[in-house]
């Protein structure tokens, strides 16, 4: 498969690009580095990267910032952050990449335990992976021609745990490798509309 | 209790007053009717509702617009609708509304059965009360004072039924004062950060 991979060069996407490029043509994207830059917050930005790459077989962004902090610090603009680049930004790979999928495709996103495991400083997160949950959910049933889309929903991984050490206190951290697998299943399977929650305890709810 | 009903007007509104009115003060908001009116989309406007009303118990939103279409005819603009309405809109009734509220007061919000049961032209009703939600708990967490909040997930109702039709085959409709004791629950109850989930067929995951 020809598969485009966004965020390939932070934690989550450097496993991705391990678990996939053995066996797939791994096209990768950044927005600062790889085979072709994109912003994901700039529609044009995204056009572009399409128009690049031409026709694929999946899509799998690991890609999308949110800004984190107290709820009572929070402003519209800061949720802005968050719903124009790891919401918006991951959707409208889904929209603007439809006519360039091959028929029985895939996307496949990135959500987050902070759905539906909150933790203090990281409201915007809870919404744009609640958000993310509901896209592809409700894209499942229409995208056309067998083209499916998951997410997968990573918990705090080995690599990056010492950097959120407090936010996640208590959580079981697993290696990226681990979290990889549910993109391999995501693409690599036949499942559509599912969040595949990635670690050993995700009892949240 | 002084409480704060934002949508006041509509199917579901209307039935919440029925259900709080006899207990509790109701200031009735609307757009274009009520004791006091707002435009959700406009912090300005939220921030006037507040200054005239003062200090309050409790707030119950049943407002929120949203754009319904196929998937393919989504545009970015189209999901600004109900990402600007509908989830902003509630989240800065809490925001802003925060300075305002009574120690243990309660904000109460409405999603709705698309986010975990999608239906075909929902696309982004299913992405707003999925990011609602996540809000919901993410905000139950942080809120100070005691203060608690909640979503009530209403199902189609029976008094809407008829204009929804196509949307809602075999989901088995509710009459809206059966939705309106999710409010009550949420209100007069003690839990927070909770989706109550109102229907009496929600196997839709």
């Amino acid at each position: 498969m020809k598969i485009i991979l966004v965020g390939a060069s932070g934690t989550i996407g450097q496993a991705v690009l391990s678990e996939l490029g053995s066996r797939h043509d791994i096209v990768r994207v950044g927005r600062s580095s790889g085979d072709v830059r994109v912003d994901i917050r700039d529609s044009d930005s995204i056009r572009q990267l399409f128009a690049k790459v031409g026709s694929f077989d999946a899509l799998v962004s690991t890609a999308g910032q949110i800004e984190y902090g107290p709820l009572q610090d929070f402003t519209p603009e800061r949720f802005g952050v968050g719903l124009s680049d790891k919401l918006m930004g991951q959707v409208n790979l889904v929209l603007l990449g439809l006519p360039h999928i091959t028929d029985r495709g895939s996307f496949t996103l990135t959500t987050g335990l902070l759905n539906e495991c909150p933790a203090p400083g990281a409201i915007s997160a809870s919404m744009v992976n609640g958000g993310l949950e509901g896209f592809v959910r409700g894209a499942a049933i229409e995208l056309p021609r067998g083209v499916r889309i998951n997410a997968v929903s990573p918990t705090i991984t080995t690599e990056t745990q010492a950097s959120a050490a407090e936010m996640f206190r208590g959580v079981q951290p697993m290696p990226a490798a681990g979290v990889a697998l549910g993109y391999a299943r995501s693409v690599e399977g036949a499942l559509t509309g599912r969040v595949f929650r990635m670690g050993w305890s995700r009892d949240g709810q």
